[in-house]
C-alpha cells in the first residue's frame, strides 16, 4: 500500500475515530467524512473496515520497529540501547497517541492473516527488546530479570501512556521520557550507597 | 449489594465472559447460563447488563484498595510500603485475572453515576500510591520522580499483566512478584558501584 499524503490522512482520521469511539462503533462513512473523501473514494483504498484497523496496527508497529532498529544502530552500550528503545516508543506515542489506543484496545478485532501479520510484527519487536536485555545481562550490566518479564515491564509502562499522559499537563514530553528512563533504569528506590553516604563508623579506638 | 456465594458466582461468571468476548458482545442470558441461574433469577440481582460491569469494576478496585491499605498498616518503611502495594495488586490479578481485563478494557462502557463512582475509587487508589511515593521522597529514600508519573509507571506494569502473563508458563507467580519488585525498586541497570567494584586506583606514589 503506497504511503501517499491522502492515504496517511485516511489512516490518521481512522485512528482518531477508532480511539475516540471504538473500532466497532465507527462507520466507514465517518472515516471518509473525517478524511474529506467520499465513501466510494475510501473504498478505492480498502475492501472493508477491518483493512483500516489492519493498516493502522501494521504501520504503527512497523514505525516503532524501524525507529528502534535505527536507535540500536547508533548505540552499542546496553543502557544506551535500552534508553533508545524507550525514547523511540515514547516519541511514537507523542506523534500518534490515538494509534497507541487502537493498538491496545482494538487489535483483537483483527482475524485470520491480518491478525497473524500483526502478531508477527509484535513478536519481532518483543524479541528485539529481549535481545537488548540479554546483551546487557551477558555483559553484567543489567540485572538478571527474565527477559520476557523485563520486556513486558517496559512495554507496560510505555503502552499505557495513552491512558493518563496529557501533553498539555504539568509534565512536558522531554521530562516524561527522562523520568521514565530513571524509573526503568535505576528504579524508584535510591540505592543504599547513595541514600546513606558511607561515613566511617569506626568505634573510638 | 450483599456478597453472598451466589452473587460472587454471578460476578465471576460475568467477568470471565466479558474478558473472553467483550462486554458489548456478552448477553445477560449467557451470564445467567454460566452462573447456573435463569435469566429471571439473574434479573432479581440486577436491572441491566451495565450493573454487572459496574459491580465487577467497583468490587475489584475496592478489593485492591482494601488489600493495599492493609499492607500499608503493616509497614512503615517506604520501600516495604511500595512492595506491599505491588504484591497486593499482583495477587489480585492472580486471583481474578479476568477482572483486570474487564477493568482495563470495558470500564469505559460505564456511564453516569456508576462511572463517577468507579472513577472516585480509582482516584482514591491513585492518591494512595502517590502518597507512598511522596513519603519515600520526603525521607530521601525514593528518587525524585513526579509522583503521578511514578504511580502510572507502577500501574502500567501491573495492569498489563493480563496481556501476557501465563501462570502455567516458566515464571511462577512468586518469582514474577520478586522480579517486578527488583525492576521497579532498583531498575534494569546494575548500579555502577556494583557493576565495577571500587578497586582503589591509586597512582603509584
Amino acid at each position: 500500500m503506497p504511503r501517499e499524503p491522502k492515504w496517511d490522512r485516511v489512516l490518521s482520521s481512522a485512528a482518531r475515530l477508532f480511539a475516540e469511539d471504538g473500532f466497532a462503533a465507527t462507520s466507514v462513512r465517518a472515516v471518509a467524512e473525517r478524511a474529506r473523501l467520499t465513501k466510494a473514494g475510501l473504498y478505492y483504498h480498502i475492501k472493508e473496515k477491518e483493512d483500516l484497523l489492519f493498516r493502522i496496527c501494521e504501520q504503527s508497529i512497523q514505525d516503532i520497529l524501524d525507529g528502534a532498529r535505527a536507535g540500536l544502530k547508533r548505540h552499542g552500550e546496553p543502557a544506551q540501547r535500552l534508553a533508545a528503545i524507550l525514547r523511540n516508543h515514547a516519541e511514537f506515542f507523542f506523534r500518534h497517541p490515538h494509534n497507541l489506543t487502537v493498538l491496545n484496545r482494538d487489535m483483537g478485532a483483527l482475524t485470520g492473516a491480518q491478525r497473524e501479520a500483526v502478531r508477527a510484527l509484535e513478536m519481532e519487536y518483543l524479541e528485539l527488546i529481549r535481545e537488548v536485555f540479554r546483551h546487557g545481562q551477558r555483559l553484567g550490566q543489567f540485572r538478571k530479570i527474565d527477559p520476557t518479564v523485563a520486556a513486558f515491564g517496559l512495554l507496560g509502562v510505555l503502552n499505557t501512556l495513552d491512558r493518563w499522559y496529557d501533553a498539555e499537563g504539568p509534565v512536558k514530553a522531554e521530562s516524561l521520557v527522562e523520568q521514565l528512563e530513571t524509573l526503568l533504569m535505576r528504579g524508584f528506590v535510591v540505592a543504599a550507597e547513595t541514600a546513606r553516604p558511607a561515613r566511617p563508623q569506626r568505634r573510638p579506638a
